[in-house]
C-alpha cells in the first residue's frame, strides 16, 4: 500500500533533507520544490525518487551543497556557468534565472553550464522562461557514462536520452514539450525486467545489435543500447539527440570526455530565452498563442483517441489532480528515503 | 529515359529562365543555386522539378520578382524581414546572410520573415551559417493551405510538415539536419499514388480518422490527413511541428489566417545564428566536433545496418557523385520546364 502525501509535507521532508545534508535553506527550498513539482506534474522519475539519491550522492561527495556557483564568461546575450558540482537544480534554477534577465534586457539569451550535477526536470526551467513572459527552449545531455542510446544504424551507446524541451506564454498554462530523443529510458527497460514484463518493439538493440523484447538482453551477457526515437525513421531522432550533444558541451565548449577520464559534468545544460518584442509583439502573443490552441485543438478526434492535448496539457492535468488529491509515493521508495536520512543522522 | 545534365548546363538553363521571367541578375542567380543545390543534395522535390512551378506562380503574379526585400523591424540581435512577395528563396537567403552578419557583431541573432514565399531547402541556410563558422538552427511552416498534418490525436489538419533544421562546422562537411516533423509530405502520396502503390503503414489517415494504407483514401471522398512523426509517439513529432510552427509564424508576429481571408505568407521563415565565441571556443569547436564525429561514427554497425552516417552525410555524398556524373532530370519534369518557358516566349 503506498503512502500517500500531501504536497507540502513532503516538500518539507525533503527540504529538511537537503538542509541536514548540508544545502543552504534557498538550496534546500530550490531542490526540494523542483523534486516535487516533477512528482506533481506526473514526471516521477525525477521527483520524490530522487530525493534519496541526491543524498546518497551528497554523502559520496559528488554533490557539493552550498558551493558558491559563478558566471565564468558573459555576454549581454549569454552566460557560462560553473556549478562547481552543487546540486544541479540550484544551477539550472540560477541559470534560467540569468537567462530572463538577460532576455529582458538584451532580448535574446543562452546560458550553459560547468560541472552540473543532475538537474532533473528539463520543462521545469523553460516553464519558468515561458511564465516569464518569453519563448524559452532548453536541451540537456549527460556525460559519457550516461550513453545508452546508440547513433542510428549503431550498436554502441553513444548518446544519452537527450531530452529538449520548449515552452511558450498563453493565456493558460504554458505549451510546455519536454521530450527525450530516444525510444525508451533505460529506467523503464530495468522496472520492465523487475516486473517480468517484455520491452516494447524496436526500443532496444542487444550488444550484438539485433532487436530485442527481452528486458535481461539489455544488460547481458553485455550492455545493449537503447534505439533513438523514430523507429525506421530513427535518423531523425538521433540528429536531434545529436543537437541536444551539441548543445550541452560540444559548442558549449567541453569535447566528448576521453575514454577512461573523469566527465567533467554529468548534465550539460544549455537554456535560451527570447523576448517576444523582438517580434513586435509585446503584448499580441498571447492572444496568438490562444488563437492557434484554439484552432489546433478545434480537430476532430481520431478513431479512438480521446481528442488533442497542446504539449504539456496533461500533465498540468495530472498536477492539478495531485495538488488535490495528493502524491502517492512506493514503499520502496520510502524505505529508500528512511535509509539515505540515517546517513545525515536524521530519523523519519 | 531521363535526361542528365551538367550542373552548370542546368543551372544556366534556369538562371536565364528566371531572369527572363522578370528577376534581377542576382535573383535568377540565387534561385538557381538554391534549386540545382537542392537537386545536388537529392532532395529533388525542392529541386529541378520547382523550376516550371516557380515560372507559373511569376505568371499568376504569386512571385513577385524584384521586388525590394526590406527589414521592418530591428535590434541588434533580430530582424523582421518583409520579402514582399519575392522569390522566397532569395528572402530566406537574405534573411540568412542578416543573421550571419548580425552573429559576428552580436554574438546571437534571429530572423523571421513577412510575405514569403516557398524557400525551398531549409537545409542550405543553416548550412550556410554553419560555412561560415557559426551554429545554425532554422524552421519553417506553412500558411494554412498546407496544413495536411494532423495534431496527436486529431483527425483535421492543423500544421504543415514544419521541417526544423540545424548544421554545426566540423572539419569537413557541416553537421546538418533537415527534417519534417511528419511521417510523410503530400507530394509523396501522390507520387505511389500515381505509382499504383500502397502508403507506409501508420503515415496517413482518412478523412473519418481512420489509418489506410491507400493514398486514394487520402483525397477521397474528403481529404484526409498525414501523422506527426513517431507513430504511437507521435505526440512528440507534433510537439516539433507545433514549435515549428510558433517560430515560423505565431511567435513572430503572425497568428494563425482566420478561415476564409488571404494568406499573409505561404511559408513563415525562422533562421537562428550563435556565435561559438560566446562559449570560450572561437577556435576549439571544429576540433570539439572532430572528437565527437569520430566517437559517434566509432560505433560498431547494428546487424543489416551499413553503420553510422552524421546528420547530412549521405546528402554529401550525394552531392559528390551527382556533381561527377551529373542530375538526371526525369522527362515529365522536362516536359513541364520547357511548357512554363513558353509562358516567358524562351523557346529550350
Amino acid at each position: 500500500m503506498p503512502m500517500k502525501f500531501k504536497v507540502e509535507e513532503i516538500k518539507k521532508i525533503a527540504k529538511n533533507l537537503f538542509l541536514s545534508a548540508g544545502a543552504s535553506g534557498q538550496e534546500a527550498e530550490i531542490v526540494a520544490e523542483e523534486i516535487v513539482e516533477a512528482s506533481l506534474m506526473g514526471l516521477d522519475s525525477h521527483g520524490i525518487m530522487r530525493i534519496s539519491q541526491y543524498l546518497e550522492q551528497v554523502n559520496e561527495g559528488l554533490i557539493k551543497p552550498d558551493r558558491a556557483i559563478n558566471i565564468i564568461f558573459e555576454t549581454s546575450v549569454s552566460a557560462i556557468v560553473d556549478c562547481d558540482w552543487n546540486f544541479g537544480m540550484v544551477c539550472a534554477r540560477k541559470m534560467t534565472d540569468i537567462v530572463i534577465e538577460k532576455a529582458n534586457k538584451s532580448n535574446i539569451a543562452v546560458a550553459v553550464s560547468r560541472h552540473c550535477n543532475h538537474m532533473g526536470r528539463l520543462g521545469s526551467y523553460t516553464q519558468r522562461v515561458a511564465e516569464a513572459g518569453l519563448f524559452g527552449f532548453a536541451a540537456v545531455n549527460s556525460s559519457r557514462h550516461g550513453h545508452f542510446v546508440a547513433p542510428f544504424g549503431g550498436a554502441d551507446g553513444r548518446l544519452a536520452t537527450n531530452p529538449l524541451s520548449y515552452a511558450v506564454p498563453t493565456g493558460g498554462n504554458p505549451i510546455l514539450l519536454d521530450t527525450s530523443t530516444s525510444m525508451i529510458s533505460e529506467g523503464k527497460i530495468r522496472v520492465l525486467m523487475h516486473q517480468g514484463k517484455e520491452l516494447p518493439d524496436n526500443c532496444v538493440l542487444t550488444y550484438d545489435g539485433r532487436p530485442t523484447n527481452k528486458p535481461e538482453e539489455f544488460y547481458n551477457p553485455k550492455k545493449g543500447t537503447i534505439l533513438p526515437f523514430g523507429g525506421e525513421m530513427g535518423y531523425k531522432g538521433f540528429g536531434l539527440g545529436l543537437l541536444v550533444e551539441v548543445l550541452g558541451s560540444t559548442l558549449s565548449g567541453i569535447p566528448v570526455t576521453p575514454d577512461g577520464e573523469k566527465d567533467e559534468y554529468i548534465n550539460g545544460f544549455f537554456i535560451m530565452a527570447i523576448n517576444p518584442k523582438i517580434f513586435g509583439i509585446e503584448n499580441e502573443l498571447i492572444e496568438n498563442m490562444e488563437i492557434l490552441k484554439e484552432y489546433v485543438k478545434s480537430a476532430r478526434p481520431a478513431k479512438d483517441s480521446k481528442g488533442v492535448f497542446m504539449p504539456g496539457e496533461l500533465d498540468f492535468m495530472t498536477k492539478a489532480e495531485r495538488l488535490k488529491n495528493g502524491i502517492e509515493v512506493a514503499d520502496e521508495t520510502w524505505k529508500q528515503i528512511v535509509n539515505a536520512a540515517k546517513l545525515f543522522n536524521v530519523a523519519l
